[in-house]
């Protein structure tokens, strides 16, 4: 699949772009200036072997992906919207990953602010709107870069999904278990992200507590997930 | 251990009352009417057999214990504590197990309200300290009282524990793992609990999603839990 990932140098970006190409999609890591994100994508392919396909491009050439993942800080996050709107495609699905931790105010990573729109992912979705319609869902909220980006390591997780487009979250889901050990939970639409996306700065608070990095959820109550029904 | 459960005739809190029962503790169920805490005391006693320490007293005898559990909805949950503030002791440990459940103003039950204070807990706790000081923690956010009322299953579930003083969470974190296979995650100060008690909403999405009645969460990136360090 022709996956995009916005952020895609950045920690949580990085991981995903390694683990996603390591599955065997094509990935292409967009960044404000292409050639960082050129730059990043050799270092992809040099930690995958030469099989993986990476590549860099500006965030405007990488919105015009299939799937977009979306992986930028709480306090950037309007802007790249604004940068990428007026190139995603009316069939994209564009993943949200950002969470509203304090950080984006001088605040701690352990708290969050409360976003105007209920959640980062309805402020990406009211700002891709402007435009045309689009299939937003959100994701990877729980699970950190350091254990993405450690490809020696299963991941020990599931991410939770949020949307209003059950295929959307299908599409998504897809992408998710193309992960070894990853399971994805479907949490709900869009608006449950209000619930979702402070566990970001839930699990950095359990990191913190316990001095551990990788702190993670998985759902009990079921022994298989993925696609509801 | 000398623990009463205010809202012990709920789902929630009946369930917690036959777990931490079963475990040895001896268990008063408070309400609002002293004869029904008894009459469902008789049904736990029943239900658990002769050597069960369970008995029912009105909220503001049951609010004298050593540990005070309240579970009980969010509508009511002001009052509740209003009505049992001057009842409890200064060495107490309270245990807040509310959520803000929309369903609290006539709303759906997997979505959330943001309580002024912002948490259930953080309202407790303001209401308490109207007379003095407490050691408050909020914790079960999680699990369901099908589940803990469910004698014959082990519970697959952790108990994510909020609380700005840490011997309290030990102490209840003591009484979790009392409960099998239940462990305990110390989720950080009391404000965390603006993250953790809408978890509850998740589940019910989760369950409603998957039509399911038991979804819970374990907590991964560490093979043992409970207190820190």
């Amino acid at each position: 699949m022709d996956v995009s990932v916005i952020g895609g140098t950045g920690d949580e970006g990085f991981g995903l772009t390694l683990r996603l190409a390591k599955a065997g999609h094509h990935v292409t890591i967009g960044s404000r200036i292409a050639e960082k994100g050129s730059a990043v994508a050799d270092t992809a392919r040099e930690l995958l072997g030469g099989e993986a396909h990476v590549d860099g491009a500006t965030n405007q050439d990488a919105a015009t992906a299939g799937v977009v993942v979306v992986t930028v800080p709480f306090a950037g996050q309007a802007d790249i919207y604004r940068s990428i709107k007026d190139h995603v495609r009316t069939d994209a699905i564009v993943v949200d990953c950002t969470s509203p931790l304090a950080t984006a105010v001088g605040g701690r990573a352990w708290q969050v602010v409360r976003p105007w729109h209920g959640s980062g992912a309805e402020q990406a979705k009211a700002i891709l709107e402007q435009v045309h319609p689009v299939r937003l869902v959100a994701a990877f909220h729980t699970i950190s870069g350091g254990s993405l980006q450690d490809l020696g390591t299963e991941m020990e997780s599931d991410v939770l999904v949020c949307g209003s487009d059950t295929e959307a979250k299908s599409v998504v889901g897809g992408l998710i278990e193309d992960i070894p050990n990853l399971r994805w939970v479907d949490a709900g639409d869009l608006s449950q992200a209000r619930i979702v996306e402070p566990l970001t700065a839930l699990m950095i608070s359990i990191n913190r507590t316990y001095k551990i990095r990788d702190a993670a959820i998985r759902i009990t109550g079921r022994d298989a997930w993925g696609r509801p029904g």
